[in-house]
């Protein structure tokens, strides 16, 4: 059985491409970034859970969320969806409704797509970005020692609401507010197109910087960026932005660190760069890994140590 | 049961985009063409039939075609692919062998894409090309009375390759080397670059044109660009290129006509325009809908009459 890690450094290597590594590839001919993501049936979401609304929105914000990654602006995209028979007329109705939602969220265009038969939902979309004249665009491998880490919000918050969708957390420990406010951060999660373009406008082509979304997780962005920079990081736990009803759960400190499809943004940015309307978790040193300090002690990760934690699609 | 027409209108309705209804998107802005296609397990190929190498070839071959619809420069692809966990990882290695066959023939290059679990194997790929300054932006509007129609390569060799393939045609009429001929045609389809570029080079900014693939079949291409340009076709069926080992099947006009997935591309440019590297087969002409005159009669065909014999992924 292959593993995901493992056919994806087949493609790594097969393609050998300069631009596999980010969330985005950056077309510098172009003046472009793109990126592309799909959601499948009973893979990413499952249809009891989740309206045809919200897989739009959804949908369209995963892939808008990579592009703010880079630092770019967020533009055009397009939508292949593939469907099942059974599928009603209504529930394309209502996805397109999500879909365009999101896009005026995020001040993109449907510019086209693909519809195709299929035994479950899939959706695929490809979002363009604009490289704007005279920002850097980020990448993971654009830390360096001495930047400060910041994130642009909670974190661990869809993890949460997943696990009620899953019936894994019991649902009677929050409250319905609560439930809900977890349970939407799951189902229409929000890309970051002003804390991106806030960072952005402060970076010139001439100063390396790092973003990266934290759709696999918080400490997965971090551990990620780390390997790439060739740095280290050293973080504060206590000062990751979280929900407060979160920590109502015994291993709520797990979501924080490890939970995926939040869909914020970490960057590390030289020190002088104006972040008010994101939160400072941490600063870039020399060295490799994340060093979190939780309390008196420090928990030491490496991509290996927090990869472990993570879901795999092919496991 | 919503049928695929209906769920395109409701899409069109939805989006309401000026980008909908050609090959490509063209987004002026960043002087980019754009399109994505996808395919699907059981819908669009069976895994039995076509080997990891020629599904990776033509997944790059069918999107790189679109953009040579467009009669722009084919320069980046991203490929998502979606795989059930039996899939090997020889399997993945020769998918991506053959991506980088049909890349290396076109002059694209694969900068990302995904990777997730499914239940069915899928592909969708998004390729983007350049506008070459100077050069035109073909699309299925531009077609003009008095213009030309040229044809890239022979029609139906596909339809009759997968009719091969599942057993609907008697294999046993053809010798070994057309059965291999028509299988290949529609196993490992090529698309058009050079054609494309040798027919945009001579289109400035100012001259309308027009061209799509045949990907639903020369008839649907034919009909698809008189309704949107506003105009009639008279098609001489004598001049379609077609391979000869073709007539030994009775219903072999029907493949002609109505085949798909060859790939090749239909052009409506200026009387002017040299095309000695492809086949004049009619001209535009004031009026509606494709006159194609056989022998001694002509056969009218409009958009609803050509797509009753299209195949339909929802119905």
């Amino acid at each position: 059985m292959a593993t995901e890690t493992s056919l994806l450094h087949i493609i790594e290597r097969q393609i050998g491409s300069k631009y596999i590594g980010d969330d985005c590839a950056y077309l510098e001919d172009l003046g472009v970034v793109i990126t592309q993501d799909s959601l499948v049936e009973d893979v990413h979401f499952c249809m009891d859970w989740i309206t045809s609304q919200e897989l739009g929105y959804k949908s369209i914000m995963v892939n808008v969320s990579d592009i703010c990654a880079s630092g770019c602006m967020p533009k055009y995209i397009t939508v292949a969806l593939s469907l099942p028979k059974n599928v009603s007329a209504e529930w394309v109705e209502g996805f397109y409704e999500g879909a365009k939602k999101a896009c005026a969220e995020s001040g993109v265009e449907i510019v086209g797509g693909d519809l195709t038969g299929s035994n479950k939902v899939m959706i695929s979309c490809c979002a363009v970005g604009q490289k704007v004249s005279g920002r850097g665009v980020a990448t993971r491998s654009g830390a360096r020692a001495g930047y400060k880490v910041v994130v642009s919000g909670e974190c661990g918050n869809s993890a949460v609401g997943l696990g009620l969708l899953m019936g894994q957390i019991d649902k009677n420990i929050f409250t319905a507010e609560e439930r809900q406010r977890f349970i939407t951060s799951h189902l229409m999660p929000c890309a970051e197109v002003e804390f991106s373009g806030k960072i952005a406008s402060q970076m010139t082509d001439d100063i390396p910087y790092a973003m990266m979304d934290t759709s696999d997780g918080l400490m997965d962005a971090l551990a990620k960026i780390a390997v790439r920079s060739g740095i280290g990081m050293v973080i504060d736990f206590e000062k990751i932005p979280v929900c407060h009803a979160m920590k109502k759960l015994q291993n709520w400190q797990d979501f924080v660190m490890f939970g995926g499809e939040d869909y914020k943004l970490v960057a590390c940015v030289p020190q002088e760069v104006q972040c008010s309307f994101g939160t400072v978790i941490g600063e870039v040193v020399a060295g490799h890994g994340v060093d979190v300090k939780i309390g008196e002690s420090t928990r030491h990760f490496d991509l290996n140590s927090v990869q472990e934690r993570t879901y795999k699609h092919f496991e």
